[in-house]
């Protein structure tokens, strides 16, 4: 009998597939005696040379067929697995208490795992979430169990499970994994996040799935709309095939624009950008006729190591970037970290509030020696694209002048060693603190541009975590206290003949994109795989028709007033 | 030999006395192993009884002498002493391991210390500190020590100490403790707190104290330029006697301002109001002048309780105030909890940023029948004096509206059980969030009144967490971001014939004085000590001048370009 289940869509795209169903095993440990030590640590070390090999191998792949960042996850889990502080205790036990390794295993990482888990902090949960993911795959070895691994599906499928880990997601072949749903997650959880990025369609949060689809039903995942067909009946299927094709027709139209510039139908030329994490990704935006980068977050650079990366190694991946664009515009942003970002050896100490904390600019300010080391690797780049940085996270006027100072200092020491730099390198600011919005009048005169970074900006203007679900409500980009945040930001760059660039996810939203047309935005930076719906939006749409409603949109009430509003004019 | 020290000046006032060291004794325990375990279990039951006996008495006369919030704090620490969680391991302990009270006690109190410490929540850091100032107490019992207790000092002196705890501070005497000095602490700690409302002078941070000064020598105590003095020579003596004495002129030349109208030079009114937390701190507030309360805070009715308090209850206390308020204003904010503020029996999860999470109106909202249990008292009390309410913590109309629809329908069920209500009671709003303050026309067209409450407003301006010392830096209160939002929100309530109020720390400093006059407030909400103060400043000042200055100082780029421009005005 067909039935309809629904979650939250996470990724675009329709398939329609038979379901297989991705199960944890039970891992049943036992404590038992050992009478031989010797040949219980042996066992032990066994299980984790196996781990380690399969590991690295996942590792590998992962570099090859996806990207640094996602390879590094793996880097975590292989830093866990030679870990002292938890091998140590673990050995320990098997000698001191002559258990088997599985309960000594078990019962340490348990340790650790409550420990971590029980810490208010989000980098010390993501320890706990490798430290569990690790234990049971040497768990698993040593109870000869076999885990299931999505690399081994070699049949059409649409992957249904509770959630998919990080290693399960990694491990996605949009060859046969056609669709995926899951019972827990969020738009913005990394599983939703990476089907984006692989353009397979999906569907998480969908809360019943697992008891409710059994392996080999047919099932339709309708990513537009967060549907789940169950059992479809062939009316359904043939429904669904139509609505497929004319989706990809859709995307096959956007396709024919790639080579376009973005023109409102009144001749208006606005820039399309992407938002990048590493250089694998410029591949992509060039795929997805980006004109520009407007933001490259350089933490994944800093992120899955042991130490700070070297002044050559910053230089190569920013000079890669920036030869692939081509002289296309590249926005650099200084490193952004601390808050809920941690680097694992960089030991900040816990804050109670760290979305209001010593993060990004602030602690890069504190931490001069990585800072400069960051602004000479972008300096020696700049000679090889068009580069412009940003700093994240001014909230002053003086750390913006601090940082520039910095800036210009280095730049001075590199031409002293006579090395070449470029001489018409942008430098403006992320505008994503309440504070620099009021104020951007004073700062335009000062910076080269500014960028508007919309997630910060709602969360801080409204007071409330758009991490924390109790006061999701309040995350709203069509407030109309941010459209006027925004539109002081881009009033006053204006003026003073300086640009604004937005780049969180309202820019590529199809809400917003109208409203911010009119309110001049000149740069919108969005996920690679949205440019092209974002400009066949943007040239139906004249720009002097959305500038008459920017007066009427700014006086409304509340974020329903502007969403109804903004869906009459575009529907109409 | 004279010896100058410095620290943080925390009350104002210049005290010269002999030093006294409040010292902690060493207890010491050891292991031991006992035979006899009811004597044991009775020796303990002893010294709890002794403890609970102590605290009873000095709760009574905490709450005679001071208030119930500061008696509050004993009534945590009797919570503990019958805490089944606590007591159930100790008796246990001595039970099973036939170990001596005071090691099963020290033992089992480290044991959640160290739990309660380890969370990043500052609620159950309290209980820690809870924790560790009852062991101490039941210890010194046990062990036969006596501990210090500052409510024994019969003699006029000056209060060394590392730091005072909260049962130290409730328990000092003004009569013979003429100013107290700690190494540790700052501004805003407990002590410094009530040290002005004692109106002690005071110095705490001051680091060194305790390893230089001994039991005798003659100090001084500058708690206006948070000076010290120690084995001071005749002259010095004379010349802070003389500081002493113009200080003291002062404060005579502005208790005769008490029953003077606050009025400008110009003759512009302005109204002084003071924020208050019970209905004892009122007599303070008369006592200084105080024509309003800008700011009662109704938490503290909910704290050191095991339940919510009853509509009764609530009824009773703020017909108090009204009442002794006798038909001057009197602005009630609706409960303001979560976020640091937590209550022991309402269980809320932990939040990774509470200051941006689910706090103030966000949860009375949510929890509605708690909510319109205030609302009514609130409605019923009423009719004793000259009452407005306002909601905290607002970031959108539609909460506003939400609030305001739940105060209109207790208000009408009053009305059909025939209970009398006032039918002019205000309703407005805390402005300290953002959004708010930028949309602050819109509101000002449905609330009655804005208070802005500065110490919110500017943490989230400035994003940054105005505890955490690492970004204290920018907690700024003449950023003039701040101040922009400031004047947008007092502009938007005249053109609606509405007022605003300001009830943050800002609304009774000297700089931010005439810089708020010139803005246009209606209403200045300060500490009481501090009104006579204020008066005394604005009644020098002319509003037409200060508002002449509005503009340029808008237009300042930093915010200590602000404090500059205000200093040499005020001091030209």
């Amino acid at each position: 009998m067909t039935q309809k289940l629904s979650g939250i869509a996470a990724s675009n795209g329709i398939a329609i597939a038979k379901a297989f169903r991705l199960e944890n095993p039970e891992l049943i440990v036992k404590k038992t005696s050992i009478s031989n030590i010797n040949a219980e640590l042996a066992r032990f070390d066994s299980a984790m040379a196996q781990s380690k090999s399969e590991l690295e191998t996942i590792k590998a792949q992962t570099a090859q067929q996806m990207n640094d960042e996602e390879a590094a996850i793996f880097s975590a889990h292989l830093l866990v697995l030679s870990d002292p502080e938890l091998l140590g205790p673990i050995t320990d036990k098997i000698k001191s208490e002559n258990v088997n390794a599985e309960f000594a295993l078990q019962e340490t990482a348990n340790m650790f795992i409550g420990l971590f888990e029980s810490m208010d902090n989000e980098y010390m949960k993501e320890r706990a979430a490798d430290i569990r993911d690790v234990t049971k795959r040497v768990l698993a070895h040593l109870l000869g169990v076999s885990i299931q691994s999505p690399s081994m599906i070699k049949d059409e499928v649409i992957i249904i499970a509770e959630d998919l880990t990080p290693s399960d997601t990694v491990q996605l072949n949009p060859h046969f994994v056609k669709g995926f749903i899951t019972d827990i997650g969020g738009r913005t959880s990394h599983s939703a996040i990476l089907a984006r990025t692989l353009e397979i369609p999906a569907v998480v949060g969908a809360k019943t799935v697992m008891s409710t689809i059994q392996n080999g039903m047919i099932v339709i995942v309708d990513g537009l709309d967060g549907d789940i067909i169950v059992n479809p009946d062939t009316e359904t299927i043939a429904r669904y095939k139509e609505k497929k094709a004319s989706y990809e027709l859709q995307k096959s139209e956007w396709a024919t624009l790639k080579n376009e510039a973005t023109i409102t139908s009144d001749g208006h030329h606005v820039e399309l950008g992407a938002n990048i994490g590493t250089p694998k990704d410029v591949v992509g935006v060039l795929e997805h006729g980006g004109e520009a980068i407007g933001l490259y977050r350089t933490e994944f650079l800093y992120m899955g190591r042991n130490q700070f990366p070297t002044e050559e190694e910053q230089f190569e991946a920013y000079s890669s970037v920036l030869k692939q664009m081509d002289d296309k515009p590249t926005v650099v942003r200084t490193l952004d970290i601390g808050g809920d970002k941690e680097l694992s050896y960089l030991q900040l100490p816990k804050e109670m509030n760290p979305f209001l904390g010593l993060r990004a600019i602030r602690l890069c300010l504190e931490m001069e020696d990585m800072f400069r080391t960051q602004l000479r690797a972008l300096l020696r780049a700049s000679v090889h694209g068009n580069l412009k940085i940003m700093f994240p996270m001014i909230a002053t006027l003086e750390e913006f002048r601090q940082a520039k100072t910095l800036f210009l200092e280095e730049k001075a020491k590199l031409k002293e060693e006579h090395i070449e730099v470029s001489n018409t390198i942008e430098v403006g600011i992320m505008v994503e603190i309440p504070s620099t919005a009021v104020m951007a009048d004073i700062f335009a005169k000062e910076v080269d541009f500014f960028s508007i970074g919309t997630n910060d900006l709602i969360q801080y203007t409204m007071a409330a975590d758009r991490m924390n679900e109790r006061v999701s409500y309040l995350y709203q980009p069509f407030n109309p206290a941010i459209l006027r945040l925004v539109k002081n930001v881009i009033d006053a760059s204006h003026k003073e003949g300086k640009w604004t660039g937005m780049c969180g996810e309202m820019a590529g939203d199809e809400i917003a994109i109208p409203i911010l047309l009119g309110l001049g935005l000149d740069e919108f930076s969005m996920s690679a795989s949205s440019i092209l719906k974002a400009r066949s939006q943007i040239k139906k749409l004249s720009k002097v028709e959305m500038e008459s409603h920017t007066d009427a949109i700014l006086s409304l009430s509340t974020s329903d007033e502007v969403e109804s509003y903004v869906r009459a004019l575009t529907t109409k």
